[in-house]
């Protein structure tokens, strides 16, 4: 990261009480990202600019920088959070805020693209918030530079591929389909397009001459013969729209034959979200992206992309996804947003290329704060064993973000119910609940330390939280093995206020010499990786398995998926698959309800329980507020 | 606009035979599309940059230069096609190529932004062809800068607040609708949000306070009691997806007591996108975003999009989506990509917006080329009579595009299939044929002359035409009343093969006063309109009503729409209803099977026949060539 003389970072101006997050946001004047680029050290023909203040990195950076150290690596992590969320984006904004702007060293964020969806729903944006945000904050929270948008379009276009091929297969002789998939030129000669040579290799044919398969090889060829039971590719769209959770297509008048009942999910739940986090470059995603499996065919064996003759659509689709998008926190410290897949079936941690890009760029002196979605037990977890895994990186410190109200609730508190305002025991002191609820804190730091990292506790401090209280959590969370706890004052005060998390951060990746391992070995069963991460982190007695779950294993097993990393599909709530049981549960058997896999992205993923894959509207959603001043432009009520 | 001294148009390398439209695009360098920007007198401050070679203009252009002359104005158009297209966007870039490049003259061409459905599907890209094209291709193919992303986002979250809504009033008291509809806050006042005060407006109740409404008006206000069967709002896809033409909605199982039917269209169809297209300005699209009609209340009714609190967001949704793309042709002329409304349920245009920029910029030497879909019985009087209406600008020339081929066509010859090679009658010189065939030409010169603007017929050469094929048309076209009518090359030669068509259009616009006039006035009944169309057009004997259309000419008289324009939805293959009549079809009766309003695109849709809204794939989809040199980043395979 080159300094330029000229570079300087904006000085907040802290207002008490401490305005609206739409209010600070749109006060802030961001500076150009080009600035901000310059500042980093990219250089100008690696950089696309999409609108002033938001910019794609190009990957030709990693391999100019590609000789260069990387900088630090931390992973910013939480306890088992309240409905409301304990802000661990905002302390990994926060943080960046304090080691770029007040301790001077080279920093990025590393963080996700929120879905669209929420923003008009319930949640609302997920930019940070107080004098800690990623800006312009409206920017952030809508189309940002369009990959969400380009995911959308790949699975849907291979959802379309799927239903139209089962339909043209069902209509079409053996020779009627080969001929229209390899029709002659206009000279008479017929070829394979190249795409098509892959699904010859994977069938074992070896003849690449179209007119010399025997009528057997044009039957398994032509026919990708798909059991409509286990087509596993749904549509997505990028809306809370609950309508989709269950529907029939095909009740067009003719592809009424084929009608079947499927469902949408939401965007960032496709399965091309998780590869494009997981890509380590263009060429990695293209063959990821044609391996993704489908559906099996009656047979029994997996229907890729690319025997649907896709993937190389799919790619084109997401070539300019593959880029990191550039933006900058309000004291002007540089971060990078990179895809956001679900941190339930999916891994839930933003792209390893940015955090590649962020290490080059932040060097030998700096930093990248990257956050893991969900509590420790799931995002961290799956950042170490899945995401590192792909990478190949070694972090250096994991940041467990903990709120008073948080471990109160785990003590014993009354429930915390989002819209209902809080009850006392959450806004007066009470050490008795606190201490109680420690466990869950306690049990956490023990969990990341069996990754050999080390571990910083981040007590996000609310306005009503005691000094007492602070304190107990600091003295504990030290006594149960974490590197250092501090308490945190980003919301209120900016980096400023995370100061002192900043130097604890960098005392951790600098005077202790990680001893980086993975939970558990890729060469081990299904069975005994999950049952690893159950016993070893979730704290259970064991796992039991329903049929469908036996069955599924069974049959990954005999496809040669056994190999791949485990990526729970579990509650964020709790340690346990009971979102009710709080504190550090006992006792309890873990059920895997089903089996299923991404071979694209590279994971299998137990399902623990039902997850919601599109969330619907509540009968006043977050969209009546929102609105556009015509005059200035001005996006106003998002919030 | 601004000529500097460094600024120079690309010189062609034109090659024989001409290379595919691919490689001709991959082999161009663009311009940085700063350089263009630069040259046509945009300011810094107007324009955002997407990349390096496409860029967003700022509708503020238009107030810095309120005061500046317009240029010309001119409108391509074409006789009724055969199914293989006759070269419209090409004509237009080739003749805007030919006035920039080899003219002298500053132009404009305003040109609509392709599906990304039938780049992958059958069509392939948009892009006009040969040494006629915008560049780079690929980013004009796909997701450009997102416009059709943010109205498929826009769109759905419509759809979905439809839905949920039914559920939420379906499921709720008066009382409990209201009390989410407007919670309480933290001091327990409450408050209408800002749309509301739209529907209190539209309801007649003035009453502002929540608090003070009696039960009777919080029950009107509170219920928008959907007639379920009356629903016009879709969900739409920029996919290929032929099995959503009918589905089922709502078979989750909290929903299942609401399942219905229902359908997706393509994005494209999306009312949002006609908004887009005639929207004037930020202020004028949010108020049509608003108003747009998506169903009936049981007590008849018009349900709005504010009715239903998101007019605002879908605006916030769509605020970048206003502003036009500046692109460049392969001879470096500008070109403003905006907007693409289907030519049959909307009115085949491109944006008013991208118009008024253009002829700000190009100024009193200048000319701005705007291309109208499908042959000019459909998409030229929509150019007139909606578009023209709408933005209060004239159009100073139409240029009719006719292929020999076509005419042929028109005059007899064999069908003309997709995938199949032409028959002989085409390849080979046939007077006889193309001279019967002239009739669909001439009829569509005399009807454009009714809207008293000087007619250009251009010739668009193939290869195997003959002299004396071209010579027939031009001098019959003349006879029958054009202002000029020439033969063009620039398919194979760029600009220099428009030369003479660009000479043709500067003295049609510069020697001839138009006498610009409607077809009909907005004042007369919805079916003395259609007849109106029907008979001055397409040369109907009249028009007949089945009984939907009727009920819904009555319904939207009552209800007041029946001042607005009316867009047929008609084939294109042909003048009639019929696509199989070729010619000029006599003695027929227009049938309106049914009749549909665009309420805030501000138009009425009478249906001509079924419309398909959302295409298929084939067996062997385009996606089966489209693949990325993942050394490169090259794109290949796209046509």
């Amino acid at each position: 990261m080159s300094s330029t003389t000229t570079f300087k970072h904006p000085i907040l101006d802290l207002k008490v009480p401490v305005p609206s997050d739409i209010d600070i946001a749109t006060e802030a004047i961001p500076m150009p990202v080009s600035v901000i680029a310059q500042h980093c050290g990219i250089n100008e023909d690696e950089i696309d600019f999409y609108g002033k203040y938001k910019a794609k990195v190009h990957l030709s950076l990693l391999q100019r920088m590609k000789d260069h150290p990387n900088g630090k690596y931390v992973v910013v992590t939480g306890i088992n959070p309240t409905p409301l969320g304990e802000g661990k984006s905002t302390t990994t904004i926060g943080l960046c805020q304090a080691l770029g702007a007040h301790l001077n060293r080279p920093v990025f964020s590393c963080v996700r693209q929120p879905s669209q969806g929420p923003t008009f729903g319930i949640k609302g944006g997920a930019a940070g918030g107080g004098y800690s945000q990623v800006i312009p904050m409206e920017e952030f929270n809508l189309h940002l530079t369009g990959d969400i948008h380009a995911i959308t379009a790949a699975n849907n276009l291979l959802a379309a591929a799927i239903d139209a091929r089962i339909l043209h297969e069902g209509t079409q002789s053996d020779d009627a389909l080969f001929r229209r998939l390899c029709p002659p030129a206009k000279d008479g000669s017929r070829s394979f397009a190249p795409v098509m040579l892959r699904r010859l290799a994977k069938l074992g044919i070896t003849e690449t001459d179209p007119a010399k398969l025997t009528p057997e090889q044009v039957s398994r060829f032509a026919r990708l013969d798909f059991d409509v039971s286990t087509i596993t590719w749904n549509r997505v769209l990028d809306t809370n729209d609950r309508f989709l959770r269950g529907i029939t297509v095909g009740q067009g008048k003719e592809e009424e034959k084929f009608t079947r009942k499927t469902n949408f999910d939401i965007s960032v739940a496709s399965e091309i979200m998780a590869v494009l986090a997981l890509a380590t470059d263009l060429g990695d995603m293209r063959e990821r992206l044609g391996r993704m499996v489908v559906a099996a065919s009656k047979a029994g064996e997996p229907i890729t992309a690319d025997d649907l003759g896709v993937g190389g659509a799919l790619t084109v689709l997401m070539k300019d996804a593959i880029m990191p998008t550039l933006m900058q926190t309000l004291e002007g410290t540089p971060v990078l947003v990179h895809a956001g897949p679900f941190a339930n079936i999916a891994h839930g941690n933003s792209s390893i290329i940015a955090d590649r890009i962020a290490l080059k760029l932040a060097g030998a002196n700096g930093f990248v704060v990257t956050e893991a979605g969900f509590g420790a037990d799931i995002g961290a977890e799956k950042f170490f064993d899945i995401k590192c895994r792909a990478s190949g990186l070694r972090p250096d410190c994991a940041v467990i973000v903990a709120t008073i109200r948080a471990l109160k609730m785990h003590g014993g508190g009354p429930k915390v119910t989002a819209g209902t305002p809080l009850d006392r025991a959450y806004t007066d002191e009470n050490l008795d609940l606190l201490s109680k609820g420690m466990a869950n804190l306690e049990h956490h730091i023990v969990n990341l330390k069996k990754f050999g990292v080390p571990v910083v506790v981040a007590v996000n401090r609310f306005t009503t939280d005691s000094d007492n209280e602070i304190k107990m959590v600091v003295e504990r969370s030290k006594a149960a093995g974490a590197q250092d706890a501090v308490m945190c004052d980003h919301w209120a005060k900016g980096g400023s206020g995370a100061v002192e998390l900043g130097n604890a951060v960098i005392d951790a990746c600098e005077k202790v010499q990680p001893q980086f391992k993975y939970l558990y070995e890729l060469e081990q069963s299904i069975k005994a990786k999950i049952e690893t991460i159950a016993r070893e982190i979730y704290g259970a007695d064991g796992v039991e398995y329903l049929p469908e779950a036996e069955k599924k294993i069974e049959l990954y097993t005999r496809l040669g998926f056994d190999k791949l990393p485990i990526c729970m599909a579990k509650t964020h709530l709790s340690l346990s698959h009971d979102p009710e049981r709080k504190g550090v549960p006992k006792g309890f058997v873990l059920p895997i309800r089903d089996v299923r896999a991404s071979i694209g992205a590279g994971f299998i993923y137990p399902l623990v329980g039902t997850m919601a894959t599109i969330p619907g509207l509540p009968t006043r959603p977050c969209f009546y507020e929102i609105d556009i001043d015509v005059n200035t432009g001005r996006v106003i009520g998002l919030s």
